[in-house]
């Protein structure tokens, strides 16, 4: 079974392009269920941590001084035009679909007045529809072309940060897709946000300007490779996101605890200021140029359109919360309405956990029935939600609105917010409610919601809430690009005024200000859905401009949470989860402290010793999937020795448990090895079958490659080379291992295809130098061991590995409990973590895998039932 | 020379309460000036790691889920009174400070007006006098008591924070000292602030609640031990900081901030949310009951003093920046502002940098001449300080202000600032702009440089400015509370307007609005003086309550520190070194890739076997002053058989370096472990006589201890327990030793005040064992050895140690580079990281000390000077 899908996984990637992992997910009708939330084992981790081998130690000596400072200031520059291209990129977003909105609503708003008088408002229906039709039609084409493009953006983003790859989440592709796409689902009419999408376009950009390079464009390519690594792509990417939320929520501080709270477990100072920076600089350049295109008129505060001022904090603003100027006695809050505050905190968590397992429902049904068919299918289900929402919105703003009176005007100058209120149908003086809320922007309606002072009827907010729910749970998860921060902001935001409007007309609650309802009511609907905890709490305050409100706030945040907790995750989680993608949680799962790194650990490793030769080495390649080797050298004592001493420390100390463990894990992995070698030879006999028939170019490599893999095995190699391997036979004794160091897949594939081995009859010093510019030179896309030409290279030299691999990564014993494991591992955004007895030998590996909630949980299942 | 300092240590903790090390650090008459700044070894460290023995892991399998859930139910609630606490405690503060200072003014006030007619100004200078000198006193006198209550407080709770025990800093007495003496040196007209005191106390606060036990009031004591280690206190005592911070200055996310920048280096989720909702609750604590008590009219935008409603975010609020009315064109800052922004910010970090190194002089000065003396001499210091500041502040506001014309008011309400300006000897409609400066609080001179329309004069603000910049540099460091916040803040401001009201005179700025140009003034001068990054632009952007200055705060901090830096460092950090504290840094200086672990790790352990005589305990313990020995037993293979195996490796690897180490080290143990005993036995001896001279209690124990530590030697005990220790003499092979874990010096004591060891004769099981609960029974005061009653205890009884020691702490390898070294035992929290080579053998510990930037540095200069 492990040779169909290592064969399966290598195929795969020797032809076309591999196919995502999010269409392997998909599973077929439904036949093994229980399986569907595991975590795939086929994504892959970043690896965070610094690899101190040679060619990085000499790389870093030859900087002195000058030249490390001139890197550091080229990553401020660089983080700063982040910034600036992050704010632009919002800027675009904001400024077209404007323009597209004020488009069609002209029309369609023309064609209702026109055909009213004669009654004939199916035309105009048909008008708007043929709007959004387009527009969302143009939008699933764009996500058809990228499917990563769909969706919010912000679990990638999360996955990302967190150390997984997510293959093509930060190419230039996928920006594009997602930007342009946005741009058309929002002014389709769908119930969709712009501000997921605009933090994985700050992500993208973080990400790909510091790299210098584009694949998609080939032309970009400037050499300047110093930040081509996972740990500073990571780095610029999350100033990236930062930027991206900072410009969509007007909210720098909000941006850098997001990227702090999803990114870096560790708080570095010098990255949180330049993530700082660069969030400040997207919502100031956003500001900036808003400010000053900004259209006359819109923001009454200020006198003139002046270029150089700063206006507009950022694209989603709450307007002012201040009780009117005539009413004494009103305050925004006090302290009696926090019991009321607590108990919106708990429906609003139960109103995100029904509108999450209404969507998880879909979400899978999705999966099955959808994404994995034709992408026309995918286009063809945008086209069916957007009809539907269209024909719902437009049906209810027609014959379900009220004619509400519009409020006095106070102050000589009009607000802004009485400018966007709908007439339709509705008598002078009054205005047509439910259409005030269906045909504005979602950042329009929330601002009526907040601070509208005529009121809505009850009757009118509560279907506008029910249908809201509705369409925009159906719509998160279609094909599109689509957020969910606005949808859920509108619709808690209608909930709030609601039980604001409710409240107003029990006695004693005459004088509570709506609005400050309508907030808490957002907060608490959107912290049900999302739960997305103190950045979220930070944004909101940010946006409300307002830091009274954030007590009341955090603790609707915070009760919404909790509530929503005891039911199921927050939604971008469950997204997450769907997928499969292994992302570490905060913590490891309760009761965790039972089991110890042996028990979760990875036993089955492939080892490579200091000096291999190339044959046995590309052949341990093409037989395992591995992404790192643990590098050992063989213990001499015999068994017999070992019995010894493990009983005279049994002796000694009765109560240290860890003695024996390695041996069998050895015996484990010599009869692994023996398997794998005899299916790798049917393998690599199936493959040459394959390659010959398709005649592809490299078959007589191929050809070679197969031969002097099945030439000699690997150990009876090694008997002339290590002084003392003649006392035992192979697959008899089993020889303790001393750890060495960790080297990685691709480290030694570059070390293959640039030739670095030396000839047996020559010291190891002849061996070439790789400085480490060559080493990263492929990053990130790293050659595949069957794309590597070797037929300069002789199977029988042999490679020195040990100036190229991790001399000195992180280890843990292998009684270490899992909590302090899984710290470790968290913390300093670990790939590989070897398990080492307290001989110094491996008996094993931790990996990101082995760490998931999932497999935790099941691990400490079997403990307990062996127990 | 290494004896006599043990028996210093030993002697010294035996008699009176050991001397306070900020005493201990200082000199006498600059004997040895270049030691001055190395940090020293008698700090200790705090521990944030977890030690998972046998204990531990006992009372976690106990805990059900429903208890867990009850602790941290109880976690919350203890969260949420640390808060309230800090609130209150911040109030009074503010409010006793506010009455004394009424009552001051009040009275010289009358006594100014009364006298005048007559000339007399001298004998209100001389009222003034006698009040400043009198609170000044008695705030002098608290400080006594506990020294460690002077200063802000910052730089305390950032040792604390980062994981330095500074004795005394988390103590009641403390607590009480620095709240009451913070009252009168504010009301003493010092020029201190009160905002750095409230952050300690709130950490105070934070690390005492929890702990549910009082030393310093022996009847606190309930029976809940749940929150009694190091990691638990630290992390209330950071929610407790954060919860000052919010209090100090109306800005919890500042705060959430500040303790996450100084404490806690890895992002826990459930902790951030935790320190949210205490400094959530702090500020709101604060705020509720300052709305309720407010002063009829002091806040014109609300109309009525009600309780429940919530007004007052924090005790240093800024005021609304807003454009007069009437103006059009005026904007808050334009884009061209911000090169002005940039120039201010550098001169704003010269300024502060030259502050810093008066500053440093001073205290240099202070605490060769002043410190070390009597404490009546700072006392002294103290009112000496407080005389000549009243002398000038009154006399400059007598005779160095011009009278200018209060601004028109322009809307019907009065505001604030206007209300207070001092008119001393101003004619009708004009005001003394000097006295307004020197005579009214801090704050509201800060609110007055903000929002003053009618303009200070040049001359004025000039005078001001450096009057204040030299009498607040003079008082930082006496022994009085002092928050150095505020006063930056102050002087900054009017370094802001003067450039403000300059600017105004340039053709093309007559529309810049002053106040903006106040705030970047004081942002600057405080970024230069203090430079505390992130968390102080957070709590500044907050105080503004203007989320649109965020851009230009952000730059001018970054701009400022980054100039100040060239010279010196932030004034906490500068003190900080002075007392020679080993803080970590955020990252290990430039060039430390060249070194790695086993060169800068401590070589010379003490180690203990798994079954130990009590005899060999005791006299270990009392020999060495090690706070943790690591658990080994020794290898079997002989000298021969290692070096062969060493010379296969390097056979087989000849990359690989690190082989042959820990014999020397072993060789220089065994060594230094004959050496410490001779100077033992001599100071056993010394110290017996100085006993029974003392004629002490437990003269007849000591005396019994003395003999059987006299009676074998340690090694030679072990000839009969472990099977295979005949075959070599002592002293003659050093034996690698495997290491199986660390135990710490309290646990060891714990164990033996308790009389945890078995028979010779019996087996290790009849041991008794110790519960979780009664190992941190004595926390935090662990006993002293010294203080142990070892009567019940035969000296040749054994004890195992192995289910109480600590069997998986992190290790690196010998060749591991210091920066990964840094990262690992920052980020998480370590006290010591021991080496381990790759045969598992113990070859030294890394501790804080190790790591400081100054030893770092030294380490490099002297391999370096090798090579």
């Amino acid at each position: 079974m492990a040779a169909t899908r290592l064969c399966f996984g290598c195929c795969g990637r020797r032809g076309e392009e591999p196919r995502p992992p999010e269409e392997m997910t998909l599973l077929g009708e439904g036949s093994h269920e229980e399986e569907e939330h595991l975590p795939r084992k086929d994504y892959e981790s970043l690896d965070y941590d610094c690899c101190f081998n040679e060619p990085y130690i000499h790389m870093l000596e030859k900087q002195d001084s000058r030249t490390s400072s001139r890197n550091e200031a080229v990553r401020w520059v660089v983080t700063l035009f982040v910034g600036i291209f992050t704010g632009l990129v919002a800027l675009f977003i904001d400024v077209v679909i404007k323009e597209l909105m004020g488009l069609k609503v002209g029309i369609v708003k023309n064609c209702i007045e026109l055909l009213s008088v004669k009654g004939y408002l199916v035309l105009s229906l048909l008008v708007l529809l043929a709007f959004n039709l387009t527009f969302t039609f143009i939008s699933g084409l764009f996500t058809a072309a990228e499917p990563l493009a769909a969706g919010s953006g912000i679990p990638e983003v999360k996955c990302y940060l967190n150390g997984v790859k997510v293959p093509r989440v930060v190419r230039l592709f996928t920006l594009v897709c997602k930007a342009v796409g946005v741009l058309f689902s929002v002014a389709g009419g769908l119930l969709v946000g712009k501000e997921g999408p605009m933090i994985h376009s700050g992500a993208v950009i973080g990400a790909g300007v510091p790299q210098f390079q584009s694949f998609t464009f080939k032309k970009i390519k400037f050499d300047f490779p110093y930040f081509r690594s996972d740990r500073d792509k990571r780095d610029f990417a999350s100033s990236g996101a930062a930027a991206g939320v900072a410009a969509a929520f007007g909210a720098p501080i909000g941006g850098v605890l997001f990227s702090l709270e999803e990114g870096s477990s560790f708080w570095n100072q010098m990255l949180t200021w330049r993530t700082f920076l660069c969030s400040m600089t997207a919502a100031f350049t956003l500001n900036f140029f808003l400010s000053g295109t900004r259209i006359e008129g819109e923001n009454p505060d200020a006198d003139s359109s002046a270029w150089g001022s700063f206006y507009q904090p950022g694209l989603l603003t709450f307007g002012q919360f201040k009780c009117p100027e005539g009413e004494r006695g009103c305050q925004l809050w006090t302290v009696l309405d926090l019991f009321v505050f607590i108990v919106m905190g708990i429906v609003g968590g139960l109103l995100g956990a029904l509108f999450n397992a209404i969507n998880t429902r879909l979400t899978k049904h999705r999966m099955k029935h959808v994404h994995n068919r034709h992408p026309a299918i995918r286009v063809l289900e945008v086209l069916l939600v957007t009809m539907v929402t269209t024909i719902v919105a437009f049906t209810a703003a027609m014959t379900l609105g009220e004619c509400k009176e519009v409020a006095p005007i106070v102050i000589n100058v009009t607000s802004p917010v009485e400018q966007t209120v709908q007439y339709f149908f509705c008598p002078n003086g009054t205005y047509n409610d439910m259409a005030t809320l269906f045909f504005n922007t979602q950042e329009t309606s929330i601002r009526q919601l907040f601070h509208q002072e005529a009121t809505f009827s009850l009757q009118s907010l509560g279907i506008f809430f029910l249908l809201f729910f509705c369409l925009s749970c159906w719509t998160y998860g279609t094909s599109v690009p689509s957020g969910l921060f606005v949808p859920s902001l509108l619709c808690g935001a209608a909930y709030g005024r609601f039980v604001g409007n409710l409240l107003k007309m029990l006695p004693g609650f005459e004088h509570i200000y709506s609005g400050t309802f309508s907030l808490i009511g957002a907060a608490a609907f959107l912290g049900g859905v999302v739960r997305m905890t103190i950045s979220l709490t930070v944004i909101l305050i940010e946006s409300t401009n307002e830091i009274s409100y954030g007590l009341p706030i955090m603790i609707v945040l915070m009760v919404a949470k909790f509530t929503g907790d005891l039911f199921n995750h927050g939604l971008y989680d469950i997204h997450i989860e769907l997928k499969g993608v292994p992302l570490l949680e905060w913590h490891p799962p309760h009761g965790m402290d039972r089991l110890c790194a042996s028990d979760i650990m990875e036993t089955s490793l492939s080892y490579i010793y200091p000096h291999t030769r190339i044959q046995s080495l590309v052949s341990i390649l093409r037989t395992t999937r591995h992404h790192a080797y643990p590098v050992v050298t063989e213990n001499h004592d015999s068994m017999v020795e070992r019995r010894a001493r493990a009983k005279a420390n049994t002796m000694v100390s009765n109560n240290i448990k860890f003695r024996n463990e390695n041996s069998l894990t050895r015996a484990n992995e010599q009869m692994r090895r023996i398997m794998s070698r005899r299916s790798a030879e049917i393998k690599i006999l199936e493959d040459q079958e394959q390659r010959s028939r398709s005649g592809s170019m490299d078959s007589r490599n191929a050809e070679e490659d197969i031969n002097f893999t099945l030439m000699t095995s690997s150990v009876e190699l090694y008997r002339g080379l290590s002084p003392t391997a003649e006392d035992h036979g192979f697959g008899e004794k089993f020889k303790p291992l001393t750890f060495h160091g960790l080297i990685l897949r691709h480290q030694l594939i570059s070390l293959l295809s640039r030739g670095v081995c030396y000839a047996e009859n020559t010291p190891s010093s002849c061996q070439p130098t790789l400085t480490y510019e060559e080493l990263t030179e492929d990053y990130p896309r790293w050659l595949d061991i069957h794309d590597v030409d070797l037929t300069q290279l002789h199977p029988r030299m042999i490679m020195d590995v040990t100036p190229y691999m991790n001399p000195c990564p992180y280890t843990v014993s292998p009684n270490t409990p899992v909590p302090q494991v899984f710290k470790l591992f968290r913390t300093m955004g670990l790939r590989h973590l070897p398990v080492t007895n307290d001989m110094g030998e491996i008996v094993g590996i931790v990996t990101r895998h082995n760490l998931t909630t999932e497999n935790l949980k099941q691990k400490l299942k079997d403990s307990q039932h062996l127990a």
